[in-house]
């Protein structure tokens, strides 16, 4: 066979051990907070059905989705005249029956429907699993990457989102990143409209608002009034473009703008209630009029959190919807649900060195190997570190010294133990401590104790 | 959009909570393990580019790799005229680049060989993730499931050998799994057929040793003859097939036997020198002949362990390979390995009822909602629990009690907090153990302190 230089496709990555120790930690300190909270986790295929996929992400996410080729004979159902007439995308209908999965959001809903007899309303999931999109990889963008999402359905209260802004701030504080979380409603949003009689521009509305820091009050007004809006309606929004003080003044604020707009009023009774019930939360937390992710699905509050520290943008959002599973023939069903975002959550932690130590994976004892007969005595003596939870190695290979504590620098291991023939007589460890080079005797006894947790 | 009945493909499964509770059981002990070995974690990209997988798994092998269609349009590479004639897997070589990886071995190899100069050797990895393969999906095989596996590269030491048998011996005495393991080593098969003149027979002969406890010793005679071995040569093979008693008594035969042959005794020293080591295993461990999978790649010791008490066939295998990283142009580095099966561990488990309780996931105490001012309360009663580790769920709707409980009953929540008026007027908290159905008045201290582990 010939040699092949390998490598992988672009856009996706591999995982080395410290990488992998550090994506472990926050992995399971998002699943930890999410138990916490009494969500169970569930996991999906990483394939599923095409018709499960296509039309749920736009016309640019159909394109987005891996597709999988049909087993077997795929050409079986396509003629040499239907290849010469059809597209691309109505070949790979043909081609292919399955895709992988583009978010954990369909999925969920796919299996909510899937499952209804089994499944006890509320049902709070939470689900860690990567996803694929044939995005263009850049900088920060992968093909590959993992969401860590959960998700309340079967229930209309409010307390869900009072709850998932609570793991989201008690999961930052275990980080150690400080993070400020935004709060919007869509009925605030839709209020906006009705009030102004533009129930199409809200986008365009919150968009320039946003720019209201950068370019002024002036130089956003000129903006919506070339986008189309009256004068009489850039008056109106002038309250809502300069919104500011505590979330009691903006609310304040916004209940005068919006008092003839019922929606819009339920809008800020619903960001009212979830402010009132997270007082004492460690994150900033405020209403921005100007986040508006989500506007296709998301019904009610929405959330997005940022970095205080550094520039990267949103690490984390998320929001009610109210007819997730509507798709797939089951209406009526609200749900809400936030998503970690761990690619850029490794990048913030990276940026801000906070990373603990110990997540760099690997043994915490490595014993030298000085021959046949002192290494089977090492092995006795790892079977007892072992035992007490000591990640321990023993150095397969009776190389020279030099080789065996390069090794053991190589993999950060704290300790490592050298037991030659005396001190097999004497009953003793050597054990070094490679960060200060001190070098003790010591009974296992001894060791266990000053390595155990 | 038209309502959709969803499905998800044939031979993948959707995981709910309490599968991914035991599954999550079964990895982290594994893991744990691994990790106690000094062994680290690695992860592949679950896309491979198909240059790297094809012809890693013989014929049988490519057609059931899962192939990934180019994004974009897939077809500007065949013309109608290829298209008409073009056979099905040419068509597949020009519209696919990527296929999904279809064990971690050959991710693995790749890996180390593209990433050798970041290697420290002996580099000890474990991997779990999952795998497909487009088999045809009946009990028990699925066209998505899990690998555990773990390997050394770069040490040619017996001691990785031992060191493996060591953890599985520890991963299934977690489990609470009584196993058998079964070791063989190559050299061994080659010796034999070197003795017996019969290089490409080896196969046929331990499919034939293998059927002794079923056919006897004539039955084993006849097929070998008929399968075309010398009388001669069936007379050698005698001592092989009727081996019996301690492994000490089945290597002594085997050195008789394989006297004139290097390998055959090489084999019989490295089979001696593992068991060796392993005297104080608590799983029964045994030469087997007959033991001969892998045989394109294992070139040293082969294992298998198989449990006690139930019929499943082989859960683990193994062995040493001395050529894997050859195939993409990096010779002569030698490994060992394990491999744990997610699925056949889950049935025995199951099988055996040995999933430990609290392997059920989900919240340990729910706060019944009786209102707005109580879920308000609660809360910040819930907050206090969850400080101290406890799993936590306030109800999120202030629903009929009756409702509430049948939450708490389908979840096997073990307790539940009732929280009126009243216990909130007394600071008390009334907490109903689910199982016994008692009831106490305790303050949240107390709670905590019942609950707390």
């Amino acid at each position: 066979m010939a040699t092949q230089k390998p490598s992988i496709p672009k856009g996706t990555r591999d995982f080395g051990p410290v990488e992998m120790a550090r994506r472990n930690y926050i992995f399971n300190t998002i699943r930890d907070v999410y138990a916490l909270y009494g969500y169970r986790q569930i996991e999906t295929p990483s394939m599923e059905n095409l018709s499960t996929l296509m039309g749920k992400y736009g016309e640019e996410g159909d394109k987005l989705l891996f597709k999988i080729l049909n087993s077997g004979d795929f050409t079986r159902s396509v003629s040499t005249q239907q290849y010469e007439e059809m597209t691309a995308p109505q070949l790979a209908a043909k081609f292919c029956e399955k895709g992988l999965r583009y978010d954990l959001t369909v999925p969920f809903a796919r299996y909510v429907v899937q499952h209804r007899e089994e499944l006890q309303m509320p049902f709070k999931r939470f689900q860690i699993q990567p996803v694929w999109r044939a995005d263009r990889p850049q900088k920060g963008r992968y093909r590959e990457f993992y969401q860590c999402d959960a998700d309340v359905v079967g229930s209309d209260s409010l307390l869900n989102e009072v709850e998932l802004m609570q793991i989201v701030d008690e999961v930052y504080h275990r980080f150690g990143v400080r993070v400020e979380i935004k709060i919007n409603n869509r009925k605030i949003l839709t209020g906006i409209a009705e009030v102004l009689g533009a129930a199409d521009r809200i986008v365009d509305i919150t968009v320039a608002i946003d720019k209201f820091d950068k370019i002024g009050l002036e130089g956003v007004n000129k903006e919506l009034l070339e986008g189309g809006l009256s004068q009489e309606q850039v008056d109106m929004l002038q309250p809502i473009i300069t919104l500011s003080g505590t979330n009691a003044d903006k609310l304040a604020t916004m209940r005068q703008v919006l008092a003839t707009s019922e929606t819009g009023l339920k809008g800020c009774d619903e960001v009212e209630f979830v402010l009132g019930q997270l007082t004492d939360l460690r994150s900033p937390i405020s209403l921005d009029l100007t986040l508006a992710r989500g506007l296709n699905y998301y019904t009610g509050c929405i959330f997005e959190v940022k970095a205080l520290d550094v520039e990267i943008g949103s690490i984390n959002g998320g929001g009610r919807y109210d007819n997730l599973t509507g798709i797939f023939g089951m209406p009526g069903l609200s749900g809400v649900g936030i998503s970690f975002g761990a690619d850029r959550i490794y990048d913030v932690l990276t940026q801000l060195d906070l990373f603990p130590k110990e997540t760099q994976g690997g043994a915490r004892l490595l014993f030298i190997n000085f021959g046949e007969k002192e290494a089977a005595y090492c092995l006795q003596l790892a079977r007892q570190t072992r035992h007490a939870g000591i990640p321990t190695e023993v150095y397969p290979d009776s190389a020279k010294m030099k080789k065996q504590m390069q090794y053991a620098n190589a993999l950060q291991v704290p300790y490592v133990a050298l037991v030659g023939e005396q001190e097999m007589e004497e009953g003793l460890i050597a054990l070094k401590d490679m960060v200060t080079g001190e070098q003790l005797m010591l009974t296992i006894e001894e060791v266990i104790g000053k390595l155990a947790n």
